[in-house]
């Protein structure tokens, strides 16, 4: 019996790719508009490979994208897409659709419901609250709680722990396979997939596959539509 | 003759002490609602209290605040502040009323325009981009082109020389006299007191006082109405 439920907060509650993709894209715009001499497309490749290896919380991105590819940081260009970076990410810090409609569901129906994520713990509450659903979440345990990345087990250990139940009544929902799904099964947590947060997973290891958030409603047993197919066990 | 006309930043082209203010009203009402027990005018005092002691362009200055005054740092109170603060910041990062038309007409008028301001060089350029208005400018003097705070005479040097032009040419405009005006006269410029941006001044020693940044044109003789009382010399 699923007592808990416990999110991934980025491509699971949130779409965060697709915001930091268009956040990046006006950034480029505008940096491009003050005097960034490249194209568009050679500047998000370049971008998003520095992403990759500097991680996509670093808050100095920009600066280090135009100190590694422009002679010199002009303040005018780093501020013109910085002002414009943020403009477009405060429209899209939206979660996916149903998922406040869920959550209200599930906490109707007293089940638990935490956040176990790689994120930073303020970056973490920012997002929440700015999607204003931080108040349905018992636990949020962010990067500083355990000072480990999942798959490690002690984030996946501290959750239970402050919600008071035991793994096995925990269900775990994440987009990647490798650090969420894996990660719970080593402590025994019942785990679904958010294949709609990860686009290029081909095979998941979990115990649920879902395509919109709604669809957990029927993985504990709250099944709106009893003849739909959507969120059966695999 | 008025070759080139340089501009204080915060309350001189932007309303800064509106937009802080309502940010942080803003703030404080979300932390209450987040779980702050404090009254919300007790709040305000201290905060800008702690502002006057830890400079305005504190970055962390929610935290101190909880810090000092809450048994912890609750971090989804801290963070309803930041997301409350950010939203309202976005909207009241707006120049003063007449800003724009007056700079593009003295800039028509081939006046050269600069930025002499203690803020840092990236939170005066995310301001100038966020309002639109960095175009204008031939330069900014930030406070890292100098590392030295007004009335100190270099950031005023500063911005005639990359300008090319004598001090005793320009005309400083400014909200704060014993930095603005004080600082600007030490170089034998004019100088202009944007009392508009100031509403505990009372003397402010400087050529001009205007009301509204629209005068300045009455100061340069580019008067729209030839029989206007503004912008007269004093």
């Amino acid at each position: 019996m699923i007592k808990a439920i416990l999110f991934d907060l980025d491509n699971t509650l949130i779409d965060f790719m697709k915001m930091k993709r268009l956040s990046c894209e006006a950034a480029i715009s505008a940096m491009i508009d003050a005097g960034l001499t490249m194209e568009k497309e050679k500047a998000m490749k370049l971008l998003f490979r520095l992403y990759d290896q500097h991680g996509f919380e670093d808050p100095r991105i920009f600066q280090k994208f135009l100190s590694k590819y422009q002679k010199e940081v002009n303040p005018k260009v780093l501020a013109s897409g910085v002002v414009a970076y943020r403009k477009v990410r405060a429209g899209f810090l939206e979660p996916y659709p149903h998922v406040v409609r869920t959550l209200m569901k599930l906490k109707e129906k007293g089940i638990k419901l935490g956040i176990v994520t790689d994120a930073p713990t303020m970056k973490a509450w920012i997002r929440l609250m700015s999607m204003k659903i931080g108040d349905y979440f018992d636990v949020v345990v962010a990067f500083e709680d355990t000072m480990q990345l999942k798959p490690h087990t002690l984030p996946f250990q501290e959750a239970p722990r402050r919600l008071k139940v035991k793994p096995e009544e925990c269900l775990m929902v994440g987009d990647r396979p490798e650090r969420d799904v894996k990660g719970a099964q080593q402590l025994g947590m019942m785990t679904c997939f958010a294949k709609y947060g990860n686009a290029s997973a081909v095979f998941s290891g979990a115990d649920y596959d879902i395509s919109d958030i709604e669809e957990l409603l029927g993985v504990v047993g709250l099944h709106e539509h009893p003849t739909s197919e959507k969120g059966k066990k695999k």
